[in-house]
């Protein structure tokens, strides 16, 4: 088995690699909270990958000593197409990025850029873990009591039960690992909590996290049930997971303009809002986003994250926040060793 | 071709048989709305089906003369299997109102009752129209500017390519005839706008789609575009679809129970609530899930609507409402002339 890209560090500096050019606010943003977050963590390290002069020009002044800037001469724009980025732009920032975690001079890797090139490039220059048939992008979803992994939101289509199984595994190590639930409850996002219920990979994996003793396996759990935070880590397709995350996001800031526009309105809405002041900070508190970092890509040699296309300084900070403890946790190596020897099944269940 | 089970009425009276032992709050809630749509409806009919004594006795007197009573001695529980029901009680208030609608006696059929039980009993007891592969069940979603239909929520699971162009040629029909759209504009649900993205099911449907000159196609739309209203129908699997409607009702419940206990939160709290109280309104009203009524199951040979479990009176009679107006807008006969000689492929796309 070949491990060597994955690194052992456990305790000690962390040396996280940032994209310096991937983002909607790309390279402003993304300096200005990387520079932010070196500075506040002095004994870590942060590799800016990017073009020198451009980063340079944004930095707007000398970077910190535990800030190396490495030079990549390309980028890889929002909307190109992730092959063709790949294969003609093998200078980009993203691609150098992902040298340097296979190379082992990085323990984690953040980007703002585009998701499909950076799980591309994750998949093609690291490689999968030895045992982990695909991997799964997974995300922190918000609930009052803390937040879930919910995975896979878009690495792979069609998966089956046993890459459902194998996302159960990985949702619960980076759980327990990152975000430091003891004992993660993981579920099956169904259309019902009977365990009969749900698709044929659904049902699938049910029987393999039923046989499997070593995981918190709770059954199934529905839509309605995410909020009310049933389940540490949600496993579900991507198709599933992804349209989840966006409709979460898109539904969250619909009913927050509504109230925005109540609290403007007329002479009454600001007069309301005077009282109200305290418990809007509370309620926007539990929904911000930006404090869920960057979404981890699970099953690849190598601790890459993804965080959001628009992510601006404070939430690169947050992503950073994940990437070195993630980084700190060898989530690769734990995931490596637990998918070890496990049982796998081809095909769905007839 | 047999639609002998499909009526023809297009004006005139209509026919709604209500279950009325079905439901969380069955018979007290099913009986008090369907009696006061009743009376709002008097040129209308009711077929009210259950045990009649406990029909009688919350009734609490005589009902209006457009209500017949239909006795049915047995009622299938929320929590029974479906199978098991459907075998064991063959004289449920369900299969005798479902008997009713096969038989003509009625155009419509509205029940708040097991859902699952309720779509295997219109399958088994009514058939699927010809030309359909899998009826779909279909439910309305609040938009700021309008509802938009969302299907399949549940009733097959795996479904293909040819199914979800099949999914979106009777959602476009619904939408234009019961919630009054004109060319609604269709769309795929699924990971990203660009038209290659999804899963083999989406991406064959697509295909076909793009193919089908009759349907307003406007390509994928995401999660987060469900809410913006970009689409009238949104076509998705049903894993895909039930889990994104249930997380709507999770998550705004969610964020509606914050603002709650902000407004009662100390003296602040209830005085912002009085400067605010219209707002507040106004935003309830734009959520106000009971007037989306009921669920229509698309695709069999007569017009059934699955309303909320939970669902009391007022939601009951927009069930009704949703009931008459499709009974009259004879969308069985309509999809069964859609599909009607429709292209159909055999499996995926490989």
């Amino acid at each position: 088995m070949d491990l060597s890209t994955v690194r052992t560090t456990s305790d000690g500096p962390i040396r996280v690699a940032v994209d310096a050019m991937g983002g909607d606010h790309a390279p402003l943003e993304i300096v200005t909270g990387t520079l932010s977050w070196a500075r506040a963590h002095p004994a870590d390290k942060v590799l800016l990958v990017g073009i020198p002069e451009r980063i340079s020009e944004v930095a707007g002044g000398p970077v910190p000593p535990n800030v190396e800037i490495v030079a990549a001469s390309q980028v890889v724009e929002m909307d190109e197409s992730p092959a063709h980025a790949l294969k003609a732009k093998k200078d980009s920032s993203i691609m150098v990025a992902m040298d340097l975690l296979k190379q082992g001079r990085a323990d984690a890797l953040v980007t703002a850029g585009h998701s499909g090139a950076g799980m591309a490039a994750a998949v093609l220059k690291l490689g999968r873990l030895p045992g982990v048939d695909r991997p799964a992008l997974a995300v922190q979803m918000i609930t009052e009591t803390g937040p879930f992994v919910l995975l896979d939101i878009g690495a792979n289509m069609d998966s089956s039960g046993n890459n459902l199984y194998q996302f159960a595994q990985m949702g619960s190590l980076y759980a327990e690992r990152v975000l430091g639930v003891a004992n993660p409850r993981v579920a099956l996002l169904s259309i019902g909590e009977e365990k009969g219920k749900g698709d044929q990979a659904v049902q699938q994996a049910t029987q393999m996290l039923d046989e499997n003793g070593t995981l918190n396996f709770v059954g199934n759990v529905e839509g309605r049930d995410l909020v009310k935070h049933m389940a540490d880590v949600a496993v579900c397709d991507a198709m599933v997971g992804n349209v989840t995350m966006k409709f979460f996001e898109g539904l969250a800031t619909f009913i927050f303009d509504l109230w925005k526009r109540e609290f403007k309105r007329g002479i009454r809405g600001p007069i309301g809002y005077l009282f109200m002041r305290a418990g809007v900070n509370r309620i926007r508190d539990t929904f911000d986003y930006e404090k869920m970092g960057a979404s981890p890509l699970l099953g690849v040699k190598g601790m890459v994250l993804i965080t959001h296309g628009s992510a601006k300084r404070r939430m690169i900070e947050y992503a950073l926040d994940a990437g070195a403890t993630a980084g700190r946790a060898r989530i690769p190596e734990l995931i490596a060793d637990a998918l070890r020897g496990q049982p796998r099944r081809p095909g769905p269940v007839a």
